[in-house]
C-alpha cells in the first residue's frame, strides 16, 4: 500500500464491506500504513467498536486527524449503478458506498502523512490518528471512548482535523469549525384515562399540556453569535390516545431535541424548559439525553494553517461554518483541542451512488499536507 | 314461551349468542310472543342488520319500546364464573351476557305488554317495539334506518321508551330524559418534514397547532342548561413523528370529540372550531363525524308516567339525568318523539359476569306496565 495513490488507497478501504459497527480491516490496513512511517499503533476495542490511535512523536503538540472506517448501509445494492462495495471509477468520480463519507478522507491523510514524513522526517511536535467504526452508529464505544483514555492518562491533542465531508461544491468551500450542541428530552404529561362523556372524571393530559408545549415552541432562546444560528428547539414526536374516539388518554409523550449555539449550555436548557414546565403545573416525568456541546474553533493556529492550505490549492478562500448535524468532533473539543471538519463535497453522502470527485480527493491530499506543514514543518 | 315469567323469557333470549350485528334468532322469538298478542311484525333487514318493527293498533298515539337483541362479545368465556351465553341464577341474581343490557328490559317489556293487553285489549292508540341487532355496533343500519322508514311513510311515534340500563343502585333510581350530542373531528395539521438540524428548511406541524388546540381546549361553548352540563371538548387522540428524534414531523393527526348540551348545534360547534383554526392560519384537513344531536324530554305525558310508574312500584322518587354516553335515542327524539330510557341497574353491563337483579327485573315489567297504563289504558 505504501507507494498507492489517494485513489488505490481509497478502493482498498471501499471494498472492504465496513457497515457500522463493522470495521473490516480498514483500521489494520491503516496501522500497517502508518507503522511504517514510524507511527505507534494503538488498538482499542471496546465491545463491537473497533478504534485505533496512532501516534508519531513523544512531544507537543499534537496533530491529529479524526475519522471513520464504519459506513451506513447502501440500502438495495440492485438500486446502485455500481456494486456499492466495489470502488468503480465512472467519468472522474469514484463510486461505492464510503467514497465521499468517508474512506476518501482517509486515504487522503495517509497519503498527505506519507509525503509529510517522507519530507520532514524530525518534524516538530507528534502527528496522531484516531479512528473509529461507530461513528455512524451509537457512537457509544468509539471516539468518546478514546479520548476517554487519552484523557485518563493525559495525553493530549492540539489540533484535530475531522475528515468529515464538509464540502458543498467543491473540496474546501467550506470547513466546518464548530458544531452546534444537541440535547434531546423525552417528556410523559400525566392525567388520567376516562371516558370522553365523563371528562369530570378525567384528567386530560393533551389539555393540560398544550400551552406548555406552545410556550417552549416559541420561546427565543438566544440570538446566535458571528458562528452560531440561534439556538432550535423542535418537538419530533408526540403522541397520546389509545385509537379510541371516546377514551380521554391518561399521557401524552413528547419528544423533543435542542440545537444550541455556544450562547447557552445544556444546564440553562434544562433549567428553563423545567421552569415552564412547572409554571403550568404539569404531572410529568423527563428524561434527558445529551448529544454533545456546541464547540467552536473560531480563532488559532489550526484555522489559520487550514485557511492557508486551502487558498495556497484553490486560490479561494473558504468559508467556515457550524451548521448541520453532530459529528465525533463533539467529543474531542471539550478536550481543549482546537478542532475543524474538512473533507469532500457531501451531496450523495448516505445516498445510492455515493461518491467523490477523484480529483477532490488528490487536492484535499494537498491540504492535509499544507495543515501538516503550516503546523509541524521544522 | 306466552306465559312463561320475565325471568324465564330474559333467559331464553340470553342464551341464543346474538353478539352484535348477529340477532341469533332473539327477533323471531319476541315476534311470535307480540304476534300472539295481536301485533303486526315487520322485520326490517340492513346489510348484516336484522331489525324488528312491531305494532298493535293503528291509530294514534303510538307508544313504543325500543331496544335491541345484540350484545358487546364475552370476552375470554373462562374468565366469567358462569358460561356468558347460559343464562344462570346465583343468589337472586340472573347472569349472562346482555341480562343487564338490554335482554332483561326486553323480556320485562314483553310480560307488561302481555299483561296490560290482557287487561286492555281496547287500548287507546297503538303499542309498537322497535328493536334492532346494531345498538352495539356501528349503529348504522339499526334503529336510524327503521326510523328513515317510518318517516318515509309518514309513521310516527308519540312517546318512546329505551330499555337502556339507566338505573345506578336500584331499578328506576334514574331515567335518562335525555343525552348529550356527539360530535366527532379528525383534523390533520399539515407542515413540511425536515431535519432538526435544519428547522429552516421545516415546517413543524406541532408547533403550528399548538396553540390552535390550546384555544380549544380552553374554550368555553356554552353554560348548559337546568338538564344538561356544559359543552365538552376533549382530545382523545394526537399523533405525530416518525419514531426517529432527528426528524420534524411532516403533518400531525388530531382526533376530538365534543359532548354537547342542547345549548348549542353541531354546525355551531363547527363554525367556532373553523374559525379558531383559522384565525391560527393553520394548513388543515378536517373530517367530521356527526354521532347524533342532543335531545330533551323535560316535560309532558310520557314523563309524568314514567315518573308515576316508578314511584307506584318503588315508592320512591326517580332521578332525571341527561349523564353518559350516546343510545338510540338520539334516532328517535329528532322526528318529534318525547323519549325517555328506562332500564336495570348498568353497573356489570359490558363487564366479565354480567348480570341483573332478578327482583329488579320482575319491577321493572311493573313499571313498564304502569307506563303503558297511564298512557294508553282506556
Amino acid at each position: 500500500m505504501l507507494n498507492d495513490s489517494v485513489i488505490e488507497i481509497a478502493k482498498q478501504l471501499i471494498n472492504r464491506r465496513s457497515v457500522t459497527p463493522e470495521d473490516a480491516g480498514c483500521q489494520e490496513a491503516m496501522g500497517e500504513f502508518l507503522g511504517a512511517l514510524g507511527f505507534d499503533n494503538e488498538t482499542m476495542v471496546f465491545e463491537d467498536t473497533t478504534n485505533l490511535w496512532s501516534r508519531r512523536g513523544k512531544e507537543g503538540p499534537v496533530f491529529c486527524f479524526a475519522g471513520h472506517t464504519d459506513v451506513v448501509p447502501s440500502g438495495p445494492e440492485s438500486a446502485w449503478k455500481t456494486p456499492p462495495f466495489t470502488a468503480t471509477e465512472v467519468d472522474g468520480y469514484l463510486h461505492g458506498r464510503g467514497a465521499a463519507d468517508m474512506k476518501g478522507s482517509l486515504a487522503a491523510m495517509l497519503v498527505a502523512t506519507r509525503e509529510f514524513v517522507n519530507k520532514y522526517p524530525d518534524h516538530k511536535g507528534s502527528i496522531a490518528y484516531l479512528i473509529t467504526s461507530d461513528e455512524e452508529g451509537p457512537f457509544i464505544n468509539g471516539t468518546t471512548r478514546v479520548i476517554d483514555t487519552l484523557e485518563a492518562r493525559n495525553e493530549k491533542i492540539d489540533w484535530c482535523i475531522v475528515g468529515e465531508p464538509s464540502s458543498t461544491d467543491e473540496v474546501g468551500d467550506i470547513v466546518k469549525n464548530g458544531r452546534r450542541g444537541s440535547l434531546t428530552g423525552d417528556l410523559i404529561v400525566k392525567g388520567v384515562q376516562g371516558h370522553v362523556a365523563y371528562p369530570h372524571l378525567a384528567k386530560n393530559p393533551v389539555h393540560s399540556a398544550m400551552a406548555a408545549l406552545d410556550e417552549l415552541a416559541k420561546s427565543h432562546w438566544d440570538n446566535g453569535n458571528d458562528f452560531f444560528p440561534p439556538t432550535s428547539f423542535q418537538i419530533s414526536n408526540i403522541h397520546a390516545g389509545t385509537g379510541a374516539g371516546n377514551v380521554i388518554p391518561g399521557e401524552m409523550h413528547v419528544c423533543f431535541n435542542f440545537r444550541f449555539s455556544t450562547e447557552v449550555t445544556d444546564q440553562i436548557l434544562i433549567e428553563r424548559v423545567t421552569a415552564i414546565l412547572e409554571a403550568h403545573e404539569l404531572e410529568y416525568e423527563i428524561k434527558w439525553t445529551f448529544n454533545g456541546q456546541p464547540f467552536l474553533t473560531d480563532t488559532g493556529a489550526l484555522l489559520e494553517a487550514t485557511q492557508g492550505a486551502i487558498a495556497a490549492v484553490k486560490g479561494t478562500p473558504t468559508v467556515l461554518s457550524t451548521a448541520g448535524g453532530t459529528s465525533d468532533g463533539r467529543f474531542i473539543a471539550p478536550t481543549g483541542a482546537q478542532v475543524i471538519e474538512l473533507g469532500p463535497v457531501n451531496a450523495t453522502i448516505h445516498k445510492i451512488d455515493e461518491c467523490v470527485k477523484m480529483s477532490d480527493l488528490e487536492q484535499l491530499a494537498d491540504m492535509y499536507f499544507g495543515i501538516l506543514e503550516r503546523l509541524l514543518a521544522k
